[in-house]
């Protein structure tokens, strides 16, 4: 373990506890049970590492931080357990979901008292800055609701664009992360200048990281990332890959990814061979139409700016963490 | 209309004219016209007045408490568009329930985005008491939820007491409407004294109305109630009616409730003569063991205990139009 592996391990760690001591009572059985079983699983906590961070790195003290860095993760797991229902998810991290291992009604609540928790942590951040840091956090929450409708309408439309798609992420995985860099900046008594940094380096992060797992579905050695190559194809997921290639696309490549975009996420290709042969030539058109090299371009472009933002901080080991952590979130193999 | 309906008449168009003008923005498209859908479809906007009345009865000014009574007004949407979802509900105030409008994902959505703007508008409240507000604001949320998760564990068991209801109705019933009167006795700068009278008097209120509901449901005449008459028989409900009688109930007339309490509320009696006959010898049964008595009884003691909160309040137009409303809303012949 390096040193950054160290301070994030120990962060990571912080939040756990945290995490771990917060759904105490037991009425209502199900929804209390659900709640600290979906806390107890785990992850990688990489929000809440981030709010935390953020606030170190413009000199804050990570204990001012540790309500609202809980307060992300809480908000984080309620959009899982509240997605998992609408994706019709069944396995979430190895486990089953909330709604399948109780019920869809129990789910609902479970993300629902997650959220509330999240409020009641945010609230207990001691700042003289609270009605800043709530709005922040509430405009982050309706932001992720909007990027997770946007994403639901796009499964019914056929006519999504690249334009479409960036506003979707920038909503669905980008709000969240760059409120928590914002938030722990603002809790670390950042300046302004500090704040906005912060704030976009979480964004172009989220855009980084959103547009790598869409490549991942198609590059990835299955084994290295733990989900089935070619998910996104066979389902008719509107990600970057198919968007752009899209625009790129004319003739009969063009009919395949039409077929791949008219796709119904609740009707995925079953046949095996079918779904086979449909990924490789889906992928061959990714490749032969250079949106492979796109994606790998604008993820380098991505990162390269949300590093950059982190030149206006003043040197700090929080500040070589977060270098480090943009880099270690995206060195997953491409 | 006497001096009071004018007043809440006047109070409602206040909230309704605000949270007309809140979700004006089109996209994601689906979930913005979900939301306008729920909150055009009117409603007594009770909970929203009582924010008002009570800020206005200790002396505070309506206009502060504008953006709180909006917000408790749109958590309590949220709580019906998910309840909906979960009690599979097919109308509500007459109109098609959300997630039968559009579908499960949107509802699910739109009660989320709802609560996020609950939250934006509560934020906006201009007190020097906000943490206070908010740390209220959330503990009604979570408490409105765990009363709905009580209210769903109680349908798949069969040892629910009169005990238990009591704590699911302070929940799922009593919470919100006690949350809102101390809300506006907070933000109206109330004395800690005037505050807890306020407090008490939504949670007495609330109580009453919950049982009130009940009893409604086997002895109201059809048409004034609007609802079906043993609704609640059919459905297995554990209603106050049912635990009571239930506690005095021996022999036939025991098995006959106990018949009601393994009932599941998702599969009803539809045979319309067994209907009939259900819910004719249940209501002998309840007014044979002094059930409705009792419960007539509570409710006139709950209203008796809420009223008398409102004698600590100086005598104000406000006081009176509380008093007249808790009045109007027990009213419902029964």
């Amino acid at each position: 373990m390096n040193i950054h592996e160290r301070q994030y391990e120990s962060l990571r760690k912080l939040v756990d506890d945290h995490l771990h001591s917060l759904v105490k009572q037991n009425s209502p059985k199900d929804v209390s049970d659900a709640c600290r079983y979906v806390l107890s699983a785990g992850g990688k906590r990489v929000r809440a590492v981030l709010v935390l961070l953020s606030c170190k790195a413009v000199g804050g003290n990570v204990r001012d931080a540790l309500d609202a860095s809980a307060a992300i993760e809480l908000m984080h797991n309620f959009t899982l357990v509240h997605d998992d229902i609408m994706d019709n998810a069944a396995s979430r991290r190895g486990k089953p979901t909330v709604h399948t291992q109780w019920n869809t009604g129990t789910a609902l609540l479970a993300g629902d008292v997650l959220l509330g928790l999240a409020y009641r942590k945010a609230l207990n951040t001691n700042s003289g800055r609270l009605q800043r840091i709530l709005n922040l956090f509430t405009n982050g929450l309706i932001g992720v609701c909007e990027g997770q409708a946007l994403d639901l309408e796009f499964e019914r439309r056929s006519d999504v664009t690249v334009r479409d798609y960036f506003e979707m992420i920038g909503k669905k995985t980008g709000k969240l992360i760059a409120t928590s860099t914002e938030l722990g900046a603002i809790i670390g008594q950042g300046t302004d200048r500090q704040v906005t940094a912060l704030r976009q380096f979480g964004h172009y992060l989220g855009r980084a990281f959103q547009l790598q797992d869409d490549l991942l579905d198609v590059v990835a050695e299955e084994k290295a990332f733990g989900k089935t190559i070619g998910g996104d194809i066979v389902e008719g997921k509107k990600t970057f890959l198919l968007l752009q290639s899209l625009e790129r696309a004319r003739g009969r490549d063009r009919r395949t990814l039409m077929r791949v975009m008219n796709r119904k996420a609740s009707a995925p290709l079953r046949n095996m061979p079918e779904r086979k042969r449909e990924i490789e030539s889906v992928t061959a058109i990714y490749e032969s139409t250079g949106t492979l090299d796109a994606a790998r371009t604008l993820i380098r472009q991505n990162t390269t700016r949300a590093e950059s933002m982190l030149q206006s901080l003043p040197a700090s080991r929080a500040q070589g963490t977060l270098l480090w952590l943009s880099n270690m979130l995206l060195q997953r193999k491409h």
